[in-house]
């Protein structure tokens, strides 16, 4: 397998971007992603999209998204896996790259979740439980995570505050992220105050579904325009890992397996252990899906996740610093396009380019999407190139 | 780039499989191919899907598909390009043990059509087209192709009944498919009554949306168990081409530019001429599609592409047989398995192991699959390994 350069990186800013259509926001993020790449034309584009085909009836995104991006002639097609779609998509172009099959891959995330009302987008993502047996019943994704935190309550020892400094960090990343949606503060006071969703879930232990789009450009070192002055970030493992889809299927639900699983193969395959990794850009959709990462991934063991959060080690200056840039809850989650936003925001901090959020020394970074209740999870590991 | 082979192939009856759900006729197919390639255990599970997320309001396939058919913990997840998803799910399965990253790899289409009534499912399947500037303003993939009919039957001297001679030859051929939807002839009689559908095109112009799912086991050629006593087939290239999504927006639409240039990409890739192969698993969801994809493929110049039917060229003792196991015409069109259907078929071909319908020394083999109106078009090449 060859080497993997992310030569370019393009985001556009996280919200309701009611002026601009699915396609718009792609073209946005893939051109600039290409002009950080020096130019690079990509020969294939591969998509991360979890909800068109139900929040704007569109599917065959690949041939509408290369047409409006210019880029028509290539490969491309979508690839779905819930919350984690913009991670598969970013494991096919690195597929792609390594094979040698495809000099330059451009790989997008785009997904816009606000043209419909609140009730229709959670019936869309409960689609990413298991249909028959879950949604069916009611289930939602906020309904598992509302199981699991309770759960998680119920076995170990962890006060509820914890997943409140977990909101309080994520929303400080976020002021200074200016692609982020919130940049607001929240405190202790405003999150005993936040409305109960599903209890013992509320308003802040929880992701918003929101818009956007980010891209990145992918290619051998060799081929890297030498105009580019930015430094340049390497892919050194892409792992994808299935769990069950149902929630009551799992011997336990809160071991996060496939999330564990895909930190050791992926770790094997760089050859390096999860501690030597400067920061982690964990899955924030729900906060206590941050806690079982973390522990799935033996950062901690298992009950014992949300001492890192109480021993300050998440923290931009801790030992291992998450939601570098806002994470899900402060950027926002545009559900198939989070997945390249984490890569994105890594990769800023690979580069030394994180402004004030910089993590000092940052050399490696991990990072991690969820799709579902952690029934799909990836992991890439990306490092600073010399 | 490594051989890659495929080891094992698998289907289950395409038709109306009310009795099945998708999670078990996945799981059948995936089992079949399995047991076919002498029981070989893939590390990942590359999904083609066009509808599911509509139809059955179910999306996030990777982990559902992979814990029912006993693949759990495995890398997992859809690939979605219309009507090519399953051929875009081979390229990634291609790919993936191409690269040497994946040593065995598992590619499943798989479709529910008919859970829903005909008006809904004719709303989903427009979602492959421009849902802003065409769905939405009541085009469907139907009209689309009655569009291009009416275009080439203007611009050309094609006679209609030409396109009655592909609907008497797909369903000859699949007379002898056990796993076709259709086992009847039709005559020139019943296509001359056949309901119009969106004239010019009618009922025996277009093939039936269906259920159905078929899967195959790739491998590098030192994995292949020595149980295997079939014939083993060797994937020689695999190309992936979008053209605009919106018919409007092409030069000249009757061009079908992509699946040329798939063709084209494809053959260099294998080092081979379009005339190289004995036979085309040509996409058939419309017989309009099948005109134009061999003239864009080059086996007919613009404009003659009627010929080849008039000469008899497609049939099975032809000089290039097409449809030859009934093709979406006869054996039914599950949308996002297809393209694994007709590597399926071909694989039987060039394993000597297609009965009646047996092509003399089949050892080349083009397998096309477009998305859309040929707005996404995959090329497959296929040989006989030795």
């Amino acid at each position: 397998m060859g080497e993997v350069i992310i030569a370019g990186i393009g985001q556009v800013p996280v919200g309701e971007q009611w002026d601009y259509s699915l396609r718009t926001l792609a073209a946005r993020a893939i051109q600039a992603a290409r002009k950080d790449a020096g130019g690079l034309k990509p020969q294939a584009l591969y998509i991360g999209n979890a909800l068109a085909s139900v929040v704007l009836h569109q599917s065959n995104l690949g041939s509408l998204l290369a047409d409006n991006s210019g880029l028509e002639g290539i490969e491309s097609y979508t690839i779905e896996a819930a919350g984690a779609s913009g991670a598969g998509a970013f494991r096919m172009g690195y597929l792609a790259v390594a094979s040698g099959y495809v000099d330059v891959a451009a790989v997008v995330g785009v997904e816009k979740c606000t043209d419909i009302v609140d009730e229709e987008l959670e019936a869309a993502v409960a689609e990413t439980t298991d249909y028959d047996y879950e949604a069916m019943q009611g289930m939602t994704p906020t309904a598992q995570a509302a199981l699991l935190m309770q759960r998680y309550m119920h076995e170990y020892a962890m006060p509820k505050n914890v997943l409140a400094e977990l909101a309080i960090l994520a929303h400080a990343n976020a002021m200074h992220n200016p692609n982020a949606m919130f940049h607001r503060l929240v405190d202790r006071a405003a999150y005993e105050k936040a409305a109960m969703i599903s209890s013992p879930l509320n308003r802040l232990d929880m992701a918003a579904y929101c818009d956007g789009a980010a891209a990145v450009i992918m290619t051998r070192p060799d081929l890297v325009p030498p105009a580019i002055k930015h430094p340049l970030v390497r892919v050194t493992a892409s792992s994808v890992v299935s769990d069950t889809l149902a929630l009551h299927d799992r011997e336990d639900p809160l071991a996060f397996k496939a999330a564990g699983l895909s930190v050791e193969r992926a770790c094997r395959y760089a050859g390096i252990m999860p501690s030597d990794v400067n920061l982690f850009e964990v899955y924030s959709a729900f906060s206590i899906y941050v806690i079982l990462a973390l522990e799935a991934a033996g950062f901690a063991a298992q009950g014992e996740g949300y001492k890192l959060v109480q021993e300050g080690a998440l923290a931009l200056n801790g030992r291992l610093p998450v939601c570098t840039m806002g994470g899900e809850k402060g950027r926002g989650n545009p559900l198939g396009a989070t997945g390249i936003y984490q890569v994105v925001e890594a990769s800023l901090q690979l580069r030394g380019e994180a402004g004030v959020n910089q993590v000092k020394n940052a050399r490696r970074a991990m990072v991690q999407t969820l799709g579902g209740a952690a029934s799909t999870a990836v992991t890439q590991l990306l490092e600073r190139y010399h």
